[in-house]
């Protein structure tokens, strides 16, 4: 028998939450989306990742540390190659880590900044919602 | 004479706004926030630059297409490496592009989307103000 080869088509599928949290964890730098006075605001961002949280580091006094203003954020973080592609976005509130024990065990994660430049503020992101897509170019 | 190596210092640089969108130009996926009732979105798209404006397509009846309700949005864009990184960061409105002639000017990009599914509709973006900044980690 022969086998024509199928034509390639784009695709998309959905990731599941689980596997969101996996591709999460595997990379360092991802965007944060914030929106104070409905100005959308986003910021590029070393992060870690442990129990379904997102942490980040910032400076005091940055943009970023008045998260506890509008504590609604969106996170992205994508890796997109030639043959396929993948993002996960991760909805939830930001918050300012201020007890002792809550930065211990943020910095339990070892993040590490790109720019390791006086980020003493710790924030951790509690997602209420989590969603993935992988896609696969092809022709239309 | 002996020279002594200099200790590798974090730093970051502004990055001026004509090489803001130089760098703009050299790369296919950016990321869009938008911002509807105080909550923060954030999309992965693929994108072209004409004119120091930002195209993009979409599909009729996403959320992306209805950004004629909130207008504002930021756009990000960066390269990440192991030695040096950089992220622009643009502001300004978006609109869904209706006329012929302007719908004419955007395909004129030559924009092809990272998933061609069906993304008729086209969405510029006029900035308000674009910035960037290069960084280079070290020990902190």
């Amino acid at each position: 028998m022969f086998i024509q080869p199928l034509p390639s088509q784009p695709s998309q599928s959905e990731i599941s939450g689980e596997e969101c949290w996996q591709l999460l964890a595997g990379q360092k730098v991802g965007r944060l989306a914030t929106s104070v006075a409905g100005e959308p605001e986003i910021f590029p961002v070393s992060f870690a990742v442990a129990d379904h949280r997102v942490y980040l580091r910032t400076k005091p006094g940055t943009k970023l540390a008045e998260i506890t203003i509008s504590p609604r954020v969106a996170f992205e973080v994508d890796e997109v190659g030639e043959d396929s592609a993948w993002s996960v976005v991760l909805k939830g509130r930001a918050r300012a880590l201020r007890s002792e024990s809550e930065i211990d065990e943020a910095r339990g994660t070892g993040l590490v900044s790109y720019l390791e430049d006086g980020k003493s503020e710790w924030i951790c992101i509690a997602a209420s919602e989590i969603s993935g897509r992988r896609l696969v170019p092809g022709e239309a």
